[in-house]
């Protein structure tokens, strides 16, 4: 592995813990935000406190835990808002790759087994430094490997103050400032998608996955509505519909309901990824042709490797025809609606019965924010509720219907509401805006850089609707090759083999796949408002740097 | 609203927020632990900053936000602190009530509606107190309501540092550190469930309903592996078995996966809340003749409202002779299983398939914390794998079998094993088991108290197996009223007045429910170690005190 002088980090490893002050040196030498030390005012002292000899037990709610727990959390804290500068510290390194036989081995004693005794303070500070190490910045300007990605200050506030507050969001006995936020930001999300007052529901949800494993839970009760107690045994052959690009956690739903993924028809699309109407069209007609009930649509709003919007108006059309469940997954594509320039792409998605849009992507709250839409009132309660008695008990003193957690097919729920919230009042819908539009024109401008460069060539030839970017590079070895078999066998190598060198250096980082006849091509996303022009140009400079020679 | 002298707070509201130093003074009249504040060592200021014209704008990434971040998530820091002291202060109120109506019109000002424009960190941060201040501390040492409570300081970090490391346990790619954690606590737990080496996998859930749900799927999926493709309709009639004392999720978990609630057989109960075996074997005998396939059984170690443990060694007995699939959800009780003294109540544990045990209860861990074991090494991948090759690609540098994403019903999944790694570390296994005895002892003390009070009637004679104790209040006025319906009916009322009165003063939260023929009683539950006697002492003088005149 290639050792880069200008990121050499110091750490004090395992079995080499040592009190506060050399931890604090250690750090220093690290990063400009490193400076940023906090000392507890009643200590009068500027210097890290050595917690070598204390334990957990010594913390709150120990009745002297009072000054040793905040200096333990201050201490922590410090270690964080370093990594905090460091992540948006060009300079410093996207990650510090090690195989897994090495991190497991143990690294410079970072030791990531558990034992049957207590280690103290010091230790566990010197694990969360090692631990934050060894991962991957994914809010480096120059981390454009997923689709989520940034590291949003008040987004990290609000994650803390969740910690702090450690409820649950199954009933308003419990969460009450949480359960009735999350009605008020999913009422502004429905305005958003175009609802009018009166209808829209919705539910947070661990992920988009599952968001869309709900879509389809609900369009097969509201057909089938008898599915919640007698199953599928007694329903006819159902089946659903979603494109070649879609994600793929709708054929995880099909499978986990009990529909089966091959049941799930796969439309067509065009060479942008768009769904072709007449194509879902005539799937659809095929499908009842040979006995089957189709009763469920998606379409994609933002599709995960070209960023497509499928064309949602004519999909409206052809579901209203059919009498069809329409879903919109937006889980990637949602937080264009944010942006009075970009929102027109999903036109069309007020048609929706259902909408999947995960704020933890396009609009940087910390993972996990996701968000089910769904637009008739009551229909998620109905679908879901058991009412069990140990919780939603009737007979309380206040309005029960805020007990909204038997929508839910979990239990406890995380709260993931209150960083989006803090987040959105933050920056105001219109700082969002900006936000979201300033990624789009990163896209653009990595779209026009390719444009211009003979070393690169575009997966699509037209301009991004949302912020994916997909080319290949193409090396000197390659660059007269005819296209064909063989050419096709070597460009599939060339990703992968920059990958690996790629995060080796771990200087950027970016994703490859293939996609159907297409061998493997980079992906870069731009979901991070930090990043910027010049963090592009060092992206391609670098690819075509560690691929030159292959 | 009763108020008390004793917790009067002043809270600066919106629209009040004023600089820092009438901020901090009004957060020093309520706690000690409320003086420890933090100044960052560059200002050399003691003072809080005055953020009412700095915006999110302003922070970091802007080039020149280093300063303004650290002072603001140290201003934050100070109020999340002064929070962890309160919650541990007995003379805090547990919550500060107001009805759902109340908090939407806005109280002294807070408001929670989002607007356009951005607002100003320090009105950020009045919200965030004010967030809190509405709240409920489910760490108050009188905070009796739920499985989940208690606030573990090493907990919060793992949080905070989880939050700061906004990542996703899809790939090793972009979680190497938190995958191979995951690994090893999880082996860490399935050796405690008694699996030997070599067999044992499992996975992080968002909560244990999720946790049901995958054990029934995997279930279903290793009798009929064709379901995954083809879906239910050309299976028979599967049915499965849980007893009348288990979790609801068993039944959500067979409306969501198309098996329906009806085709669940309730297993008779004893008196305690264990499911009895000849039950159990006599309900499938029948499923059998009525031409159902049974395929399942859950068995509960540790039920939701009584705390019992099934049998574990006889239901294995069953399951082994009818070759069905023996789920033990142990959200509840798997806590026990850190205990050497207490170990012995899931005897039979080790016989079962799959294993539900979510450390966000008895463990103590933040919410959300719980996991699914998997007997059988490959299975969940088998089940729930597409192979998405823009994630899960094959030809990447490193071993890509810890690319365990694919394991998943999600995509995207949040890091929920860092703080539990922690807190093991901090513990060691030892000192949970500790922690969890003490627990014990409390609902220990509780049940003899009740033994001996003539005002309170036990639900179950006999000693707690778990830390649930179930009881009646009986007020003066239905002292010397003979058993039957009217003094069911009014007895009936008791725990949802008094509870109704205790949510007004705030000082105490216990839960209640009917359960079948009984009628409403308190459910007392002890899962934070930092309850003590004194505080059992004072639920039951405070309930007799709320209900002596009903």
């Amino acid at each position: 592995m290639q050792s880069l002088p200008d990121n050499s980090e110091v750490i004090v490893a395992r079995g080499q813990a040592k009190p506060g002050f050399m931890r604090a040196e250690s750090t220093e030498a690290i990063s400009p935000a490193e400076n940023i030390k906090f000392s507890p005012t009643l200590d009068n002292s500027c210097k890290a406190k050595d917690f070598s000899s204390v334990y957990s037990k010594d913390l709150l709610p120990h009745p002297d835990g009072e000054k040793v727990t905040g200096s333990f959390l201050q201490e922590l804290v410090s270690i964080l808002l370093a990594y905090v500068g460091k992540t948006f510290d060009r300079s410093s390194k996207v990650l510090d790759f090690h195989h897994p036989h090495q991190l497991k081995e143990g690294l410079e004693g970072f030791s990531l087994e558990l034992s049957d005794q207590p280690e103290n303070l010091e230790q566990l500070l010197v694990d969360c430094r090692d631990t934050l190490k060894y991962g991957v910045k994914t809010g480096h300007p120059r981390f454009f490997n997923q689709l989520s990605s940034g590291l949003d200050v008040i987004g990290l506030a609000g994650e803390w103050l969740t910690a702090a507050a450690n409820t649950n969001m199954f009933t308003f006995e419990i969460s009450p400032v949480f359960i009735l936020m999350e009605e008020i930001v999913l009422r502004k999300m429905q305005e958003k998608v175009g609802w009018v007052e009166g209808e829209g529901d919705g539910i947070f949800c661990p992920g988009g996955s599952i968001s869309n494993l709900y879509s389809v839970l609900l369009a097969r009760y509201i057909r089938f509505p008898e599915v919640k107690t007698r199953g599928m045994a007694d329903l006819p052959k159902l089946v659903l519909f979603t494109s070649e690009h879609s994600h793929y956690s709708i054929k995880k739903a099909a499978a986990v309901l009990g529909i089966g993924t091959a049941n799930v028809f796969v439309v067509k699309c065009d060479e942008r990824g768009k769904m072709i109407p007449d194509q879902l069209e005539s799937s659809i007609m095929r499908a009842k042709t040979a006995g089957c009930v189709p009763f469920y649509v998606n379409a994609t709003a933002g599709t995960t490797v070209y960023g497509a919007f499928d064309p949602l108006l004519d999909v409206a059309d052809v579901c209203a025809k059919h009498n069809l469940w329409m879903h919109v997954d937006a889980a990637w594509g949602g937080g264009l609606l944010m942006s009075k320039r970009h929102r027109g792409k999903l036109r069309g998605i007020e048609r929706a019965s259902s909408v999947t849009w995960n704020p933890h992507k396009m609009m940087g709250a910390p993972l996990q924010c996701a968000v089910l839409l769904v637009r008739k009132k009551g229909l998620l309660q109905e679908c879901n509720q058991l009412k069990a008695e140990y919780l939603f008990q009737p007979d309380k003193q206040y309005d029960v219907s805020y007990d909204t957690g038997d929508k839910s097919i979990q239990c406890g729920r995380h709260v993931d509401v209150f960083k989006l919230w803090l987040m959105w009042k933050a920056k105001g819908s219109e700082g969002y805006g900006a936000q979201i539009n300033r990624c789009l024109e990163n896209a653009e401008y990595l779209f026009n850089s390719l444009c211009t460069r003979a070393d690169f060539e575009l997966v699509c030839k037209s301009k991004p609707e949302h912020s994916n970017v997909c080319f290949w590079y193409i090396p000197p070895s390659l660059a007269g090759m005819p296209p064909g078999l063989e050419r096709d066998r070597r460009l599939h190598q060339v990703a992968p083999e920059i990958k690996a060198k790629m995060m080796e250096e771990g200087m950027v980082m970016i994703s490859y796949q293939p996609l159907r006849e297409k061998v493997n091509f980079f992906r870069c996303i731009f979901s991070n408002p930090v990043t910027r022009k010049e963090d592009v140009d060092f992206l391609l400079d670098e690819i075509a740097r560690l691929g030159h020679g292959l």
